[in-house]
């Protein structure tokens, strides 16, 4: 017992092998806390699944232990599980000003009160127990973004969050090189950082550079424009607007998160617009066209956001029109590739002329950046996070080709137990950790069965077979009646559905004559006869499902 | 009348607004060619569906027109439409000795026979009537591509079919840039050409310098290596054989398209093998590690393929051990970019080092290509084909940065009916086009209404509410009974099943009370009555499906 209290335990509960969901709990002298608590989006066989959540038993189970949630920043693969995280416990939460006053809008939305909320700066120092974390700026894709540095008895444990460096910020707050450099000549006995772009050769471009290119596209403009990005990218946003402003244009927000990020970002301070710069969506039509920007949603072809509701036609306040000048900032994040396309293609359909590429940086650290913060932290040991197991295991070849020996850099898993101290660290075991689905307001009610279910009945519907038989001699009384979704169209398919009744009629009249009345069985027999009938006529296997009612 | 037939009429039944099932029917003095004849795979939203085919209505019900269907390579997107159509209709094929191989070993497949093949060599011209059909060399991702020209009393159209310029190939028959220039010194009315990679400058690499990639790979590879590739790409295959011979290994393959593939491509003479480099995929274990290449299908991620297989430990032959060397030679296809990260990582994870960049070039024309295709051909018309829209629109303004008029580059939909002559060319109507699905045995039996079941049951599953009611008096005799699949897990929400089950019991009492029999109204009772606790409670939309039995 004494030996486990003196060691410090490392325990992901997400963002190992996978692009999602970050939060990893930090135990040490029966102490937790808790770095970032975020959501991912499901996967293409999670049919139906609204987000994705850590699995919190452990934290459930040692409660009392919580000292605090630690933000990094405000994206919602850490942040975006806490509405679900704090209606089971209540910690207090530490973050930088955008970062907690992005959670309070979505802690409103969820109707979640009572939250503790401490507003940190950068080089602030948390002192919780036997734990002080200290927040040091970094630059990313979103204003005040933190790496955490953890100082404890042990030493100092170093985690980037998600970063990049980025020499010229648009708001001048650029990565504290500084600070970080004297933490890591101080001596860091473990370090954690993000790999996202770790395939990436060099350094990624400064966020300034977006804005020179927005200023081109602006400056020979001869229509509307209509910028997509993403919400939470402010100095985006803010780039948006300085061109905007250049060239004596408004600007129109549209799009739910986007007038939620902008409301919350301005009134905070982290906009820098002109008095007279923002118009409502309903004032566009009032100015020529040359005079208008409208910054909005749907970067990633999101068929319900504002830019492909615009695309089609469907937007309350705007369509389309020839002439118009379409900017996508962004790039598809993988698995978006296709429904990018497709705006991109009913953007050009409308007329619009549409600009999709290099009008985008990346918010995380490519290879030289990593490299730069290896080197001004020289950590003892390393543990990869933030990327899917082919990032991970590249990220371990960069740290080991700067020189650390294999031993020292482990890649873990969600569920992990690292334990280490002075001598070193290891796995020692697991926690419980998963995917928790959220789908409507259901939170974990959706597991295997119903997903394997919702796949069989996706690809080849259902076939629903109901009789009603006497309990006395188990004659038929009403039935077989036969429904099917999904599976052919009816109508076309009249023959093919009497012939699977006369079937099933034949297969009750031989359970009768061998005077079988067992239900299951019964059941049984249907389905597999059906079964076999069906995929001999049409090759596909729905599912079905028997149904024998008893008067 | 008169006037209609001296006209040309281009008809595309695929390939426009999309990459994929390219189809082009031009029907001149009652005389009909139809260009390939493609299938496409399902988009996203096409739930359990395996293939989509063109409507070929317009051919059926002007069969006796018919003069031949002219492929211009072997690839599925151009051939794979065949085995459905030469069912319905009896028409000769032209096309290359590999197209024709791949075609017969797919109909053979399919039991289709009686097909009139005829092979044509580059140059040849099959003289189909009023319309004389040239082949002339290309070059693309498969050995023996064609571009046509089609000869006619109004002058030659030209259709470039899927191509690269090749300076250096690997089978020596480089484009027939000469004979091109020539048809295009001589006049061309209209051109087709492909627009896949329109938006990509300057020209695409020679598929050798894949195979100097290779060579490096081999040359320091220590343990087993394991290529991926498209099964089509014989070029490639020659190139991995190539450098496995210089390299001293034994070449197995595996993967059954890739099985097929080598087969016809072999004993057809395109592939120049050792006679002893070739070994059983049961063999691999009586050599040593660095003596072993596999070459395999898979590149693309798909679940079912070999390589997935091998990655997860469940391929039959071969697993994936700690020192092997995977090389996926391949672009992930726009919307597999998840399957096949997804693979890389499993790959990783099993100990094996993967190379998947920059081992594969494009069997695709960039704009430096296309510009030169261009000024060979000169034309008076051009209609980009084989794009989405962002393609053919991109194409256009290809077309006219070098010098063509607007007014005569004309951007075509699938189903447009285009008649030219030597006065220009117009849209004058359409004719049946679209998507077929296929599902099975079933070729077109799934339309909207069923792809929408399907797509709602994907999402929120389903529940099944019977009950048994008398004839004579509407009483309940048995049931209400509640079945859902896809909805939650039943066992953890009994609460929620019995309380559906008692609000179903009160909306029957009420219709009762009411004394209403009518059974749809009954139905839909039950249904808005469910749906919106259900709704409440969990915020799911399941599929209801109400059953009323009557004894």
């Amino acid at each position: 017992m004494q030996k486990k209290n003196t060691k410090i335990k490392v325990m992901p509960l997400g963002g190992m092998n996978e692009i999602g969901k970050n939060m990893t709990l930090i135990e040490y002298k029966d102490e937790i806390i808790i770095i970032d608590c975020g959501l991912s989006f499901p996967e293409e066989e999670m049919l139906g699944v609204d987000i994705v959540i850590p699995d919190i038993s452990y934290v459930l189970k040692n409660k009392e232990k919580v000292k605090g949630i630690f933000l990094t920043h405000g994206h919602e693969d850490h942040i975006g599980a806490l509405p679900y995280v704090l209606k089971r416990i209540n910690v207090p939460i530490y973050g930088t000003k955008l970062t907690l006053g992005l959670l309070e809008f979505k802690l409103n939305e969820h109707r979640i009160k009572n939250v503790k909320l401490n507003v940190v700066k950068p080089r602030d120092i948390i002192n919780a127990g036997n734990m002080k974390i200290e927040f040091i700026r970094v630059n990313h894709s979103i204003p005040d973004a933190c790496a955490l540095a953890i100082h404890t008895e042990l030493g100092a444990l170093f985690h980037s969050g998600d970063f990049k460096v980025d020499y010229t910020p648009i708001d001048s707050d650029i990565m504290d090189l500084q600070r970080i450099a004297e933490i890591g000549k101080k001596g860091v006995l473990l370090m954690f950082a993000e790999s996202t772009n770790v395939e990436r050769e060099g350094s990624t471009m400064s966020e300034k550079s977006v804005g020179n290119t927005l200023d081109e596209i602006f400056s020979t403009a001869k229509g509307r424009i209509i910028v997509a990005s993403f919400a939470s990218n402010v100095h985006r946003i803010q780039q948006i607007i300085n061109s905007a402003e250049k060239y004596n244009r408004k600007v129109s927000v549209s799009g739910r998160s986007m007038v939620n990020v902008f409301g919350v970002a301005s009134s905070l301070g982290y906009l820098n617009v002109k008095e007279d710069t923002v118009i409502d969506i309903n004032e566009i039509d009032d100015y020529k066209k040359e005079e208008v920007v409208i910054i909005t949603t749907g970067s990633q072809g999101e068929p319900m956001s504002a830019l492909s509701r615009m695309a089609t036609n469907e937007h309350r306040k705007l369509d389309i029109r020839e002439g118009d000048l379409v900017v996508i900032s962004a790039h598809p994040i993988p698995g978006n590739e296709k429904l990018v396309s497709r705006v991109i293609n009913q953007l050009f359909e409308r007329g619009a002329d549409v600009i999709y590429e290099d009008v985008h940086v990346s918010g995380h650290a490519c290879k030289d950046e990593l490299k730069l913060l290896h080197r001004l932290i020289k950590p003892k040991y390393f543990i990869p996070v933030h990327g899917e197991y082919r990032h991970l295991k590249q990220h371990k070849e960069l740290a080991i080709n700067l020189g650390m020996s294999e031993d020292r850099v482990n890649i873990l898993s969600n569920g992990s137990v690292f334990e280490i101290d002075r001598e070193g660290g290891s796995i020692t075991g697991t926690i419980p950790s998963g995917n928790i689905l959220v789908d409507g307001l259901g939170v974990g009610d959706v597991g295997n069965i119903v997903l394997r279910d919702r796949k069989h009945l996706s690809e080849d519907g259902l076939m629903v077979v109901v009789v009603t038989i006497n309990k006395e001699d188990g004659m038929v009384l009403a039935g077989p009646d036969i429904i099917s979704r999904g599976f052919v169209y009816v109508r076309e398919s009249e023959d093919l559905m009497s012939s699977a009744k006369k079937l099933v009629k034949k297969s009750l009249d031989d359970c009768m004559t061998k005077n079988i009345r067992e239900w299951a069985y019964l059941k049984n027999t249907i389905k597999e006869d059906l079964k076999s009938f069906l995929y001999e006529r049409t090759k596909r296997n729905p599912m079905i499902l028997p149904i024998i009612m008893e008067v």
